[in-house]
């Protein structure tokens, strides 16, 4: 499966004007749009421009309403809950985490827990806009199930991932991941790509290891079991409790507080019910937040000066793979898989846009694609 | 290696007789005992009595000062820094827990970061004092480095154990797991059982994996190299990187918010350095906490009552084994290691008890102990 390279420009572009097509106006359009090239920006291809094909299909569809209006439900100085009423996730996300910045700036934490919402794309996107305004900031969503809890053979968690970013020089520290061992979205990938999925990643309706992306998600949509484990593994010997107990962390946060859908409940009956929790919290409440910034960039220049396993060239700290990610695709341009692109042909052809313009004859020539823009 | 049951009270009494012996006043070593015990009382063996030999050469060494008096150095209405000034980590660790207790209660959420501390027992102690009061409860510490990061040789991070509790009915939910893939407890008890590890545990110096847990353990306490993997092994495809992420988590909360030692700089020079974080939310800021409660129950049972793996007769969750140990503990008392017994003797022989009241002549007859207590 090949890749073609795209100037980030010209996926912005296509992603405001698809938007706004769909019915957003355009400033909801801008945090769409950044939410998806955020993804792309720090190479986490599952998460970019593949993912518009599910956003397309969930406005069809009704599971995303265009118009809906979050509302706030509960409220107090440090916490909130909204209901998004099948909100975008993206729209009601930005939101929820603008509450939680504005409550640790005034009152030194912000928490505030969505219900009823839909995708909402990397949960580390939100988790940033809390550190950008030099805060700590935690990120965190259900999903459909698709997380087989220790001694399960049917999925009862989502991906649920948890972000976390705080600043740091000179890359702020920003983790991202999910609770399983990979993303539903990295199956995905691997689906595209008729790539062969390595073992201890899921299992099949039975409870056995798969290889299959294709078996493995095809049972998840159809709820006949099977899904991905938890990180640490289908044993507890491997610390497959922990990557569990971390999913019902996120639910915690996210379906509990808002008493909304917990994962095994949500993407039924043409209905999402997708949760989120967001918290923001003030250092400048534990301390002078400057000495704080430093002492953290301190730690982390440590583990990445730390002494390497033979044969490895550097140790990482979070964060770090994602600002090298954004200086290539500056450079070169997004890679999008050659599958995605077809999607987003379909999606322009859908709302009527100039596909040409974008894709020049992608659909005519498959190989020989090259941009008329 | 043989086990010997003992029964509870006298565990407790001996802990209360040998703190107060050390010279912690009752209350405290009421405090010191429970945090012991409830780890027994859990089946976590590695945290109960085979740590007190631990303590008693902390306060032998200096590293645990008796008398110490934490000091809060920075205080908010949502927010505490204390400096432990070398005190006993489970008193310190329960004053930080009871102030955020008190500021979630008033306020909707406290955190309370500490530094210069000692080893606090088992995480989860805390997070359930929280829970016991109707709120979610956490705490986290950080530990001389043992974890070491992804791609690196060198232990960076402690075991850095995240532990959550919720109420919940029929049991509370509570999660205490270390971010590496197990603890250093864990290792010390293979060793004292004289049992290789399982591969994919840890790694020697070079870097390698090692399946003995003396040669690891011995590393580790002479700063020659390797250590415990973090969760999800040591290389990304099974998401080491997130383990270590999640240990990065307990240091923003432990040593980073406190500006105390980070885990590659604690248990040096004879200076303990430990750090910990604590931290408890009101539900009643999100809305009716028994309707929270009740919402959260439904989901433990519907993961406890979902379709179980072929070969597995039930699915956990995350606190019930610990209350089924109990009551195990309740019927057949505490199984304790025969080595961790002689470390008993010795320490209530170097404080002066009366041994023979406590552990008979086990030391003149090793597997003929009946106690006279």
């Amino acid at each position: 499966m090949a890749y073609i390279n795209f100037p980030r420009e010209l996926l912005d572009k296509f992603c405001m004007e698809a938007f706004q097509k769909f019915g957003f106006t355009e400033k909801e359009s801008r945090i769409i749009a950044d939410v998806l090239l955020m993804s792309d920006d720090f190479g986490i291809e599952s998460h970019g421009m593949q993912r518009l094909v599910r956003y397309h299909k969930g406005i069809e569809s009704g599971l995303i309403k265009v118009d809906a209006k979050p509302e706030v439900v509960f409220e107090t100085p440090i916490s909130a809950v909204i209901d998004a009423h099948s909100a975008m996730g993206q729209l009601v996300g930005h939101q929820a985490m603008q509450m939680a910045i504005e409550k640790a700036k005034t009152s030194g934490v912000g928490i505030v827990s969505v219900k009823n919402s839909n995708h909402y794309g990397i949960a580390g996107y939100y988790a940033r806009l809390a550190m950008e305004q030099g805060l700590i900031g935690f990120s965190s969503t259900n999903s459909e199930a698709i997380m087989v809890p220790t001694f399960g053979k049917k999925a009862m968690l989502g991906s649920n991932p948890i972000a976390v970013s705080a600043p740091a020089d000179p890359y702020p520290f920003f983790f991202d991941a999910s609770t399983t061992v990979v993303t539903r979205g990295k199956l995905e990938m691997y689906n595209k790509m008729d790539k062969p999925i390595p073992t201890g990643w899921a299992v099949n309706k039975a409870g056995e290891s798969s290889n299959s992306a294709n078996e493995v998600l095809g049972n998840i949509k159809a709820h006949e079991g099977g899904g991905i484990v938890p990180l640490g593994g289908d044993t507890e010997l491997l610390g497959s409790h922990k990557g569990y107990g971390y999913g019902m962390l996120c639910e915690l946060f996210s379906s509990i507080l808002s008493q909304g859908m917990t994962s095994a409940h949500t993407m039924q009956n043409g209905f999402s019910g997708i949760c989120h929790g967001f918290m923001a919290i003030n250092p400048a409440y534990f301390g002078d937040p400057e000495q704080i910034k430093a002492h953290f960039s301190t730690y982390l220049n440590e583990l990445r000066q730390s002494p390497k396993a033979d044969g490895a060239e550097r140790i990482y700290t979070h964060g770090e793979k994602e600002m090298e990610a954004i200086k290539k695709v500056q450079k070169e341009g997004v890679p999008v898989n050659e599958n995605t692109v077809k999607e987003m042909v379909d999606m322009a052809e859908y709302l009527g846009m100039d596909v040409k313009a974008y894709f020049g004859d992608f659909k005519a020539s498959n190989s020989n694609f090259k941009s008329s823009y």
